[in-house]
């Protein structure tokens, strides 16, 4: 062991300190302001604790509340925060784990008392009060046996001990009187944790199996300033208000049964959209000259073996019987359009062949994994194959991504873009690989998107493009992808003639846009917040008379007039104040409210209310017809 | 036993003859004429031979060729004839059976030779000759043993003859040195046949089970005209032509594999018309007032319990697990409709709720069964449940009825309707069951529909109309269904709030127009040829430029024109002759065929040649549009 370690900064600077140094030494050698921003380090790519001893060369950053790893950092010390809080306040209390999760954290609690609202603010404030002590975080290496003797008495972390594997060291982190079996990496001190809130509890499985006894789990997030914290409360808060389970219930979009979990009930309205959304698809494919298809919705599982979705997938499938042969219901649709492939001869001329297909997938997801749209048994995906000519590769992807943009345009997403290239356990060609990751590279630089690449993480059959959609609050959603194959041609031995009379594989290409319709719509649902532009929108106009008997035949006459050019109208003919009737279409979020009275039965008007808008104005009819079809032209 | 018998004539007249008499007397004591005429007699509504003798009192009738059954006594008396002529000419044949089935008969042969169409002439050639031979076909009562030791040598007679049920007579038919075990009735003599054709041979196992051995089954049929023989030789020959399998693989339609049988793929031109369907039924019933659903492909097996297609149903059901529970693929939509209506609170002004879906099926089929797009183990229906009060079962079915007449007029398909009622295990309140069957007698007179009555031939749930549509062949099938449901509503527990406050049941209408889009789909292509109408035409409009290189820009120019209104266009730019292409076009059934040379880019023409149609005509681009465009509307 040497006397001195030489770190490396990260701008490629070189200095020496004496062994054993600490991240802290070297921010506090760097500025005290340093030091004191400072909450943990990390030596060759690896976090440490402020105050864990380096003792070897290497390269060393300061991890400050600006560094990409700094939040979880924080709402991992957060969850000791609270357990901490939450042991002063129940002394009985056993725990459970406490991760960080995607925008906060979360700890399981063995406690008698059901967990309300009042008792988070209770645990908030005395989370508080932890904060004001400032205690030091200390991380310390234990053996087994000490660890065991420390947490006697707690089942769940004697569990968790022995589950720890033997080439593993066991470490704990101690702050005043609390302690918890930890990995780290901690913030060094409670009072770097200011902005912070618990959010709600529900009940989990420990070790999420229902076996074992349900705990109560408290959801929490911080952030390094109040601002943020707020910010993010405040999308919480407008995520809730747009929540496609809640506004699918509010709206009569769709509903679930206990019949059939995680399989979708499209009720009138949702079904709407869903058919809107796959007929613009299906208009736009058409435009871009792609076939459509329809594939039996289960094969013999033979073909599944021979597709090798059977080796990689079939856990995930569902299996009947048919003619005492197993036959599974369509996971995906590849193998039944190879089979269309192969009905054919095909020519060089003939390439590339574009097969859609709106296709009904089953795939099988655990109970609690279900989740709204966004988590489904079934789903209807907008699938295509394309089988073209290796000298089509980059055209063909170029024509893909410009369809991608059309209909992303369609509902203003912006999308940002990932290429993901040849991995360690790739199959297939050489130079076709080559040939493949040149021609996406290409089209992205040649159509000036900037993307991502994810070097190494390609399928092994073939490279990808993948696009992730960024919604109305700014969350991201993986939705189309574009991939490469070169292993469904040899396992199905499809082939062309070439210009030569030679027998040919055809490259395939995989796509989909909106990648599964039902997950999409339960986007489009939370990114509209239900307020869904006028070409979608289930109902387009609401007609509202002031009189239901003495204006009835006017409206009746513009509820025809609309009807026929195609419009989907309602007509609110109850007995029920006219003040009523607007709040409800408001609440169904109808994106025209037309009041007819006397003045406008007198004039051929209608009072025009836009949906999110205070006031009304009155118009001849025919020019809100006039608008209405320029609206809804997509 | 009296010495006379009382003979009830038709028209109500009593006579007496001496007993026993035979239906044969009776006719002679008519007239002669009658006599010649005479093939079998009818007492007490019984088929007999003419010669059985009656010994008791009763109703005759004397069946002539004008007679209803005369045509399926003449076929079955020709299957005898047919095999007659085959044991003459191949002494060592064995008979298996020979019965008459829908506009023929067959019989099943065990010979060594393959029997070939040449073989089938010299079949023919011998039945003439016995024919002219004019031999007496005779009954005879035997005993077990004497019909087992006269079919000594025959193992399947053997076998017919141990399966005969113990109270039932055995008896044979006898013509020359020809007898067969049979139970008649037939013709007196050999000389009744005259206009009779064999058609083809296939081989079918041995009462169709695939263990036993194939026997060779001979076709025919027979008729009491030459003409009406001839008409119906023609009638098969144009059948053939348009056999919806042949025309499916010509055009491209569909197809089939062995990885899914009884499953159909749909190609692309072929989803371009089955999409036409849906999309033009789903307009009329937009139009209609019907709301569409989409439920999931398959649930719970406790569901179907609950609905009663378990008890009655669950043999031709596929089933599958989901989180270690049977689910069953749905094999009809009603329980999902149940789910959705019972999500929600309805008040009497709610009703009519008119519930459609587009809804895959799956149904199992034995697969000897199958056949091409008429029977097939998953299809999708056009489905809906319409949930009324009791008092709109009259205006409701009257709807129902007028969109039916709508949607196959665009067809123009005729139909004749048959009325069913009350079966005798009829579940449901009597006064119910009786609005209901006078509502439905009362729509059908309201439209001057001239209908069938069933007596007794309702489902057990309820009374129904059912529809045979008529193709271009005079082929009838039944597609529409109208039914009324008193159970279903029971087993959901189905309620509405009527005006006095009150919990009451709705009744159900399951209401099919297509049937089955894929059976539906399988008539149009016979009744259309494959030659369908310009707005289902999956191409409509083939461009031909006469030099695809010199009047290339002009061809593309009219293609765009024509793909921006809307049509479906293809150009042929091979490098063929334009007389190749145009065969080409007319072996596709194209609607129409647009030639553009030299004269049409100077004059903004087209050289318009339609189907069917030997001529061509020139006309200005614009000019055909517009004719298109009228022609397409539907």
């Amino acid at each position: 062991m040497s006397e001195v370690v030489k770190i490396t900064f990260p701008d490629g600077a070189v200095k020496e300190f004496p062994s054993p140094v600490t991240t802290e030494d070297i921010a506090a050698s760097i500025s005290p302001g340093l030091k004191k921003k400072a909450l943990a380090g990390k030596w060759n790519n690896q976090l440490l604790d402020l105050r864990t001893p380096i003792s070897a060369d290497g390269k060393v950053e300061i991890i400050t509340s600006d560094s990409e790893e700094a939040l979880e950092i924080l709402r991992h010390s957060t969850a000791h925060l609270m357990a901490q809080a939450v042991k002063r306040l129940y002394p009985n209390v056993k725990l459970g784990v406490g991760p960080v999760i995607e925008a906060g954290f979360y700890y399981d609690i063995d406690v008698e008392e059901a967990i309300t609202p009042d008792h988070l603010k209770k645990i908030e404030k005395e989370m508080k009060k932890i904060v004001s002590e400032n205690l030091e975080v200390i991380r310390k290496e234990v053996s087994r046996e000490e660890a065991k003797k420390l947490f006697g008495d707690d089942p769940y972390k004697q569990e968790l001990i022995t589950a720890i594997p033997e080439d593993e060291k066991v470490t704990i982190y101690k702050q005043g009187e609390f302690f918890d079996l930890c990995r780290g990496v901690h913030v060094p001190s409670t009072n770097k944790i200011k902005a912070f809130q618990l959010l709600n509890v529900a009940g989990a499985y420990w070790r999420g199996d229902s076996n074992n006894k349900m705990l109560q789990r408290i959801y929490g997030t911080a952030f390094f300033k109040k601002a943020d914290l707020d910010a993010h409360l405040q999308f919480l808060e407008e995520a809730k208000k747009r929540d496609h389970r809640k506004l699918g219930k509010e709206l009569g979009l769709f509903m679930f049964s206990e019949e059939a979990p995680g399989m979708p009930f499209y009720l009138p309205k949702g079904q709407i959209i869903r058919t809107e959304l796959e007929n613009i698809s299906r208009k736009l494919q058409r435009e871009a000259d792609y076939e459509e298809v329809r594939t039996p919705f289960m094969m013999n599982q033979r073909l599944w073996e021979q597709s090798g979705h059977w080796d990689h997938y079939h856990e995930n499938m569902y299996f009947s019987e048919v003619d005492h042969t197993r036959f599974a219901m369509k996971p995906m649709n590849c193998p039944g359009h190879m089979l269309i492939f192969k009905n054919d001869l095909h020519s060089y001329r003939d390439l590339p062949i574009r097969m859609a297909e709106f296709g009904q997938v089953h795939r099988h997801e655990f109970s609690g994994a279900l989740n709204g749209m966004f988590r489904v048994r079934t789903f209807c995906q907008d699938d295509a194959h394309i089988f073209v000519r290796p000298d089509q590769i980059e055209s063909e992807i170029k024509q893909v991504f410009k369809l991608v943009d059309k209909i992303y345009r369609l509902f203003n997403f912006s999308y940002t873009v990932e290429l993901s290239t040849r991995p360690e356990d790739s199959m297939g060609d050489d130079s076709l690989w080559e040939h493949a990751e040149q021609s996406l590279e290409k089209v992205l630089k040649d159509l000036e998107v900037d993307f991502h690449l994810n070097e190494g993480d390609g399928a092994f059959y073939g490279p990808k493009i993948d696009f992730h959609i960024k919604d109305a609050l700014g969350r991201s959603h993986q939705c189309a992808t574009i991939q490469l194959d070169f292993q469904m041609p040899e396992k199905f031995d499809l082939t062309y003639i070439d210009e030569h009379n030679k027998k040919v594989r055809p490259v395939v290409i995989h796509r989909a846009i909106y990648g599964s319709i039902d997950r999409f719509f339960g986007i489009l649902i939370e990114h509209y917040a239900g307020a869904f532009p006028t070409w979608l929108a289930p109902v387009q106009v609401q007609i509202i008379p002031v009189s239901p008997e003495v204006h009835h035949d006017y409206a009746k006459q513009i509820e025809e007039k609309l009807r026929a050019a195609g419009f989907r109208v309602e007509m609110d003919v109850r007995d029920e104040k006219i003040g009523y009737k607007i709040r409800e279409a408001q609440m169904q979020k109808i994106p025209y409210m037309l009041v007819v009275g006397d003045q406008e039965v007198e004039n051929q008007a209608v009072n025009v209310r836009k949906y999110g808008e205070q006031k009304s104005e009155t118009i001849a009819f025919q020019d809100f017809m006039d608008r209405l079809q320029k609206e809804a032209e997509i």
